[in-house]
């Protein structure tokens, strides 16, 4: 078993750098906070006896070398990277416990045959440079690392240029490098485990997601002098939309989910009928058709709603995952795991995205899960207990200690 | 008559000071590009013979004596303050024609009895600093002064600061001045004039509006592992609002008007559900109990919104006036004028609130009115003919002289 104390202390360390303002982080990625935690978790590493290497991406390859040379090295982690309003465990709990496993082999004086890689991979949340699961997708193979490098967060700063500029991009080519496996340890970030008093989740599939920015054109005029019938109201047409994606999501539920988080009315004047509006729509299933269904209704249905208001409109799809299941082997090894360790353990699918999901395409891959309190992720409030986070890391210790062997 | 090309000019000198991205004028006010154009303004009255007085609102007051020491002044102006996408005309118009009137008087070689004080109001347009003719108000004694100086803008900077920051913070106590009478020329900024092609709008009376202030409050989570029931989505909120608005101002049109041009979305990120709004609505209404009416409407249909998504929520009143009926006497001295210089007119009712509304209160007032291409303002698109303005200043400067006595 892994030792829980230890990973605790190093979470909430980790916690101290780019603090929120209600208890969780603010680490964006690429901001200088993010650089911060990026050279903690490079010393803890090193400290543990691991070397560091960084590829083009910014992601973080932590090395515990094996004892067969020629063995390929089995991959752990997640990412360090926050929301704006993030928790302190989504992304963080898995990498920090990639390190505790490398703590305790090196405690019970372990060699395993296969190296252990623990990697922090660049901008899983995608907030600042959407896609999100960023530099994961460009280690897939799904994104090309110039297209990456263009990315821009809504001051216009190109991601390639914030990477250079908080000092993390690296030599390394991207997507080079080949795997036994690849395991991740995440909060669920739902409230199913919670809700069944289960310790782990058996991840065995992945919703996809569909990201559709779309911006809408009305005409920009005075709210009191513009008669009722002259208006062109693009914050009322977004209104529709916001209406029409919750009604598709809620028509498939619980097979799918949908809602817009991010917001941007022009010129935002209280007195000024929004002449522009540029929105994010989030839209997720575990099937792929549905999915699917659901991105032709959305686009059908603002192509009427604009149509009737006399705006026009554009729809730019900025993220796309499709549902993903894992590998089977990797599957296996956390189940058994689990039982070994005697948690409860149930199958589930992950309601989010994750690096797992494009590494997926590359490497046998699968992932664990623990469970969060009230299900809420994604706010500062966040949480999880230690027992949790102990139940998590110990099967991640077992799948991963099994698969590198000893 | 006036010398339209002299005023057209000046304009667009003035157009020069914070252009906006399309044509038109980012000029807010309190801002370095305000205090520039008040800076230009100060110099063309002064060597138009006027000596230039500066409240403690920021307001100015630029006076041409009159023939007799004890006659009270007759005021005419507007403001010189922009909307972020503003166009070129709005306020300004107003403002230089009354330095256009006393160009024109000295051209001529005219004293009139009642001295003829120039004003630019501060903070007309209430974008950065709600609520809208916010130093017309104080002026009025509708606020007072050190509420309006604790009214702050968006990044919490406090309009008292900022006015001492930019250097107009004047000595001069705000409201003791005695008006024999105040007028205000203005575009329409709706397109009744335009459509019936006639020259001069007579304003008799002005809207009331009202601008509420809401927060409604959701739960931030995940957009992709919140189950559909779960969600407490404060921007769907949001929507229902928006679309309640359009409704009630629907139900009440012509009458009527409502919308939202201000919309805050935290955290503001993709894959966030968002835990809060806030937004202002703007209703209006020539009929003080249709207000009133719509107010109620919307604060009920708020309520249940809100309750049926588990959300909470405030409404704050950030801006209010009541409609206003100008003066008998100053609106026939602006029908007399139009009629004397063979312009076609109509009377008309302001579909916007201007400083003309406040001072009416403490002075006899009244508006005059000059048709806007396609009714369009608060875009930087705004336009006006050259013979729009002529025929505007010049009916402004017969109902000015004709009550300052020649
Ligand atoms: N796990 C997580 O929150 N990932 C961000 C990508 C997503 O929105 O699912
Ligand atoms: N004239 C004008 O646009 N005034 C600003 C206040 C309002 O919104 O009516």
């Amino acid at each position: 078993r892994i030792n829980a104390d230890r990973l605790w202390e190093v979470i909430h360390e980790m916690a101290k750098i780019g603090p929120g303002v209600a208890g969780g982080n603010n680490r964006q990625t690429l901001t200088d906070e993010d650089g911060e935690g990026r050279h903690l978790f490079k010393r803890w590493c090193e400290e543990a006896g691991m070397s560091v290497a960084v590829d083009q991406m910014g992601t973080m390859f932590a090395m515990r070398p094996g004892t067969d040379p020629d063995a390929l090295p089995v991959y752990v982690g997640s990412h360090l990277d926050t929301q704006p309003t993030g928790g302190r465990y989504d992304g963080v709990l898995g990498v920090l416990s990639g390190l505790e496993i490398v703590r305790t082999l090196n405690d019970l004086g372990i060699r395993t045959k296969h190296p252990i890689v623990v990697t922090n991979w660049t901008n899983e949340e995608g907030t600042r440079f959407a896609p999100a699961m960023l530099a994961s997708g460009v280690f897939a193979g799904v994104h090309e690392l110039e297209w990456a490098y263009d990315r821009r967060d809504k001051e216009g700063k190109r991601f390639g240029d914030e990477l250079q500029r908080i000092g993390w991009k690296g030599d390394e080519p991207v997507g080079g490098r080949k795997m036994k496996a690849f395991f991740e340890l995440h909060i669920e970030q739902g409230p199913i485990l919670e809700d069944e008093g289960i310790d782990i989740g058996v991840v065995t599939h992945g919703q996809g997601l569909k990201w559709l920015q779309v911006t809408i054109t009305g005409k920009e005029s005075h709210t009191g002098s513009t008669p009722m019938p002259k208006r062109r109201n693009a914050g009322l047409g977004m209104a529709r939309v916001m209406e029409l994606v919750h009604e598709v999501a809620m028509d498939y539920q619980p097979n799918a989910v949908g809602a817009i988080g991010h917001v941007e009315i022009h010129p935002n004047s209280r007195n000024i009928i929004p002449g522009k509006a540029v929105f994010t729509i989030d839209i997720r299933s575990p099937d792929k058709k549905t999915l699917d269904t659901m991105d032709a209704r959305i686009r059908e249905g603002i192509a009427t709603i604009c149509e009737a208001m006399d705006i026009s409109h554009e729809v730019e799809q900025v993220g796309h995952f499709d549902p993903v299941t894992f590998d089977e082997g990797c599957v296996n090894a956390i189940r058994r795991a689990a039982e070994r360790l005697g948690y409860s353990h149930r199958d589930i699918v992950s309601g989010a995205g994750h690096d797992a999901c494009w590494i997926n395409r590359v490497a046998p891959t699968a992932m664990v899960m623990c469970p969060c309190v009230d299900g809420l992720s994604h706010n500062e409030a966040e949480e999880i207990s230690k027992e949790w986070a102990q139940a998590g890391a110990d099967v991640l210790f077992h799948a991963v200690v099994e698969t590198a062997e000893i």
